[in-house]
């Protein structure tokens, strides 16, 4: 029996545990696996391209576990009431190739997400960082919030989005968690004075949502949206400025900010700075840019996490998805059997 | 909601069809896809290695359906009383990105690797064919033998394992299915005077399961077992000896027969003889060799042969994996929403 992990399931964990103790837990496996980064198979998206939209499979293993994500990418699917991106994931051992979790992603990819950004500013922010702009009130925005509030103790954010329901959304869902919130009408109003920008647009385009006198020294920026081939949100005069992070090169310069720069344009990796092989910022005046797009390691994170907390918690079904005959070598033998009993799927809660 | 077809459910929906239709069904979707070839996203199978086995993702998509098939393969299982292949495949719609059906696949694989090697014996065999050696016993044997009855008409059947037992099981498993069976004490004894011969052994090694001497003029070979780098089951000699008909080329030279010889022999497409484009056999004297590796687009058809049939007969669960807030943008919305029904995972019978 596979265990799954159902919308619903996640929910209750999340709500079960909190979703700032959850974001601790998640973010200490992220950072934990960011260290054991050689161990990992590593692989560049295996991408479906279609005409309105992409549907990917993003694996990885360290040897000991095996996961996957798959995820779809599509921008016209919000017309339509859909979302725009959702996923599933599995997780399975790799010493019996068996299938061990099955779960959804589409939430815990926003927390993995958030954990990762928020694991990722803990080493290249200035230390004592209190404030941060959030340009993008979308779907991720609270998860990228309460992150940065646990992980670094932002409690200052000024919001600004296109839209200023997405941003009355914000404020509305973070009332009561300990922010000072505060609505821009500009993105330029949003970035004064603060110590952390995080960019979460959605549009897939190549938008200019950082210009480069926005940006003043001293700053990290967390830049979430630029994700995929023509989508990018800073202008390449920012990136010229800053002190470049990234996940894994070669997928981050098909897909991240830096598809705007040169193959060979120089970039650190963040995994040698999580584990204190090279330096974050090299001094209070430098801007430090994570050109995030989400890697294969951050899911395995988060399933290897959910994993543990979904047993913890038995807060998980279980699927029938792995047929066993007695006979390895009499799988006909099955078809011949006596049914089995009609409800396959049990409720493992 | 997403269907999701268990390992009980599939084997309800064979047995409820009779494994004899549900074959022919499914034949009719293989050769209907083949039919569409070029409409296929076709890349080689996405692995991760490790030193007991190998996991597999084999995507595709024809621009309108997406599906991929997750699939492991641990020689060493066996011993340990586990599967050595266990498979599970989803089908995803392309314009939204969303799953459609998750489904139990090592049932299914059987069941289509059966029906391939019977549509292409159907368009190489020689006319007329009425009696197969199976050389390897196991798993897979029962299946090709039902699907070469119903599609050829094969019905004289000369049995061949290095396990007697497992010759034993499978003439236990066809008794009453209307086939003569000779059980065979030799891969020599097997092929005397058929007009097929299906080599599907499992060991993974470099073995000969046919050599030179044993194959006359006018044969048609199914050579299944021999599916991945270092695991081969005829002589080389064979094959320069026969007419080569693959799957996708780029795959079936890593993978196939065909491993042993130069990457530029000669080798023919099936899928243009099956659409009418090129010659199957040029003579009743030439050997045909169809070197099946498993490609794919037969997991696609089988996929949506499947869907078809769940959705006829209603023999599916629903799973609850994929995240729906009301406002899409208000992902974290879900989190502070009342419980939903505890049982996450529905009967869908």
């Amino acid at each position: 029996m596979v265990k799954f992990v159902s919308v619903d399931n996640i929910l209750e964990i999340v709500r079960d545990q909190g979703i700032e103790e959850f974001l601790q837990g998640l973010a200490s496996y992220v950072e934990e696996d960011f260290k054991r980064w050689e161990l990992f198979d590593k692989i560049p998206r295996v991408a479906s391209h279609s005409k309105v939209g992409v549907i990917e499979l993003m694996p990885t293993s360290d040897g000991e576990h095996y996961t996957f994500k798959y995820v779809n990418g599509h921008p016209k699917n919000t017309k339509e009431g859909l979302q725009t991106v959702t996923a599933f994931g599995l997780l399975a051992d790799v010493y019996t190739g068996y299938p061990l979790m099955l779960s959804e992603m589409t939430v815990l990819t926003a927390l993995r997400t958030a954990a990762t950004s928020a694991v990722a500013a803990k080493v290249l922010a200035r230390p004592g960082s209190k404030s941060m702009a959030m340009i993008g009130n979308g779907a991720q925005s609270e998860f990228q919030a309460i992150a940065f509030k646990e992980l670094l103790g932002i409690t200052d954010l000024r919001l600004y989005d296109i839209d200023p329901k997405a941003t009355e959304k914000l404020m509305r869902n973070l009332n009561g968690r300990g922010f000072n919130l505060t609505a821009c009408t500009s993105g330029e109003e949003a970035v004064a004075g603060v110590d952390i920008i995080t960019t979460v647009t959605a549009d897939k385009q190549n938008a200019t949502i950082l210009t480069d006198n926005m940006v003043g020294s001293g700053l990290h920026i967390n830049a979430i949206g630029g994700d995929c081939p023509g989508k990018t949100e800073l202008h390449k005069d920012v990136l010229l400025r800053s002190k470049i992070f990234v996940e894994y090169p070669p997928q981050t310069r098909i897909e991240g900010e830096i598809q705007q720069l040169d193959d060979d344009y120089p970039v650190n990796e963040l995994w040698q700075v999580i584990r204190g092989e090279a330096k974050g910022r090299d001094d209070d005046r430098q801007i430090t840019l994570f050109d995030s797009v989400g890697f294969a390691t951050e899911d395995f994170s988060a399933l290897r996490y959910l994993h543990d907390r979904a047993v913890a918690t038995g807060l998980y079904d279980t699927l029938d998805m792995v047929a066993d005959p007695t006979d390895p070598r009499d799988l006909f033998g099955l078809l011949t059997k006596p049914v089995g009993p009609k409800l396959a799927v049990e409720n493992g809660i």
